[in-house]
């Protein structure tokens, strides 16, 4: 008999090549499994809500794994955190049903991106957020923010090598959240192509700063002139908040 | 003529031996000076408002220093963040009255110490607060926090090797501020002893915890039976905010 366990992850994304496992470099995904190895003593597989790109944190990451162990939940907020680094940690674990997917169950993510608006750079928020030196309009970032809201083809919004076939996506809201010098930009969706929270950002801020109009916005948006947004902003200011699923399948 | 320049810097502590020069280690002085002198052509001493000990950070470190050199102010800002390494920075500069002392004039300073209250450690919140896993007691806490207010001895809350001359010391305020999952203890104050905001923070947790009596945290603070508070809460908890000067010295 075998159990499906699904865990609740947070990282500092700094020092690795991604949520997945890649051959150029150590990955969250890599680091997971090895000490769940350690733990348990027989391989597992790690099924993931999704991805994250090279230095992109995590708060809200979410996963899960079949084992034949039957060790307390316990032994995986202590036992596991003991073994994993210092910038990765497992915040829950819990018993799900045995057919829980974390991508294919999936409901919806909220995704933050920190921005950092002052003359000078700040050594303190340097790791969580990208820094921009001049103020920006956050009036016109806020009606273009606006207009992600609902179903739109988001095709100028991905990153090179994404390889989803439809690139139609839901985005539920878009809130912009002042607390200065920092703006974060709290992204809601059903879910999201690859890249497109940072081309998202990067555009808004591009908008903010006159370089992009509304009316081309409003093109790139339509996804029909195969224009692209950006720039792609950092992956230092972005951060994997929650995932959401249905009640059934969370227990 | 020389020009008296005060500099309000910013800086992660975490990979440095303190603020001042030492014989065992990167110390932000050095860096702070070797780095003018880089800028300046010439070398120059900087008097900071105080030290701070290996780990912990601050977002309103003062230090002035003299220079014949008459640079616009601009090129601190700009120049020096350049030379500056990510986790140094320099987030003002101005020229000050030729007698401002920053650590004779300082009025006083804010810390700020910063908790960390889950069962389960936090990679992103790792470098900047102290991780306790046990809830605590706020109310114990609050109450304590109220005692500190004021004139006291704190003979008992200064660390091993400190040389004032008295233990004599005015607290403004010490305010708790709950902000789940950070607790953030705000302390006030005309000037304090080495270690003192650590043991501060330390003893507090401890009341909170009731390993220290109402009873003995009022013994402590009296001076006057040779007790030593603590323990010392960890140097990354802690972050020196600001430094206050009389008006007419800052301008």
């Amino acid at each position: 008999m075998t159990s499906n366990i699904r865990l609740l992850i947070e990282y500092d994304g700094t020092n690795y090549v991604g949520w997945q496992v890649q051959a150029n470099g150590l990955s969250v995904q890599q680091i997971l499994e090895e000490k769940l190895w350690e733990l348990l003593g027989e391989p597992v597989r790690l099924i993931s809500s999704g991805r994250t790109d090279a230095g992109v944190h995590a708060r809200g990451m979410v996963a899960n794994f079949r084992t034949s162990r039957s060790l307390p939940m316990r032994a995986y907020r202590e036992g596991l955190n003991r073994l994993l680094p210092v910038d990765i940690a497992v915040r829950e674990a819990h018993i799900v049903h045995e057919d829980f997917h974390s991508r294919f169950d999936a409901r919806g993510k909220w995704y933050r991106y920190t921005l950092y608006l002052s003359p000078v750079r700040s050594p303190l928020a340097r790791r969580f957020s990208w820094h921009l030196r001049s103020e920006l309009d956050t009036g016109r970032m806020r009606c273009a923010a606006g207009k992600f809201v609902g179903q739109h083809d988001f095709r100028a919004f991905r990153g090179a090598g994404c390889g989803a076939r439809t690139t139609v996506r839901e985005i539920y809201s878009v809130d912009l959240l002042e607390e200065p010098p920092f703006l974060h930009i709290d992204v809601k969706g059903e879910g999201f192509l690859r890249n497109m929270v940072r081309m998202m950002a990067g555009t808004l801020v591009a908008v903010a700063r006159e370089k992009v109009s509304l009316a081309e916005f409003d093109r790139l948006l339509r996804g029909a002139h195969g224009g692209k947004a950006g720039p792609t902003a950092p992956a230092h200011g972005l951060c994997l908040m929650e995932v959401w699923y249905d009640e059934r399948q969370s227990s």
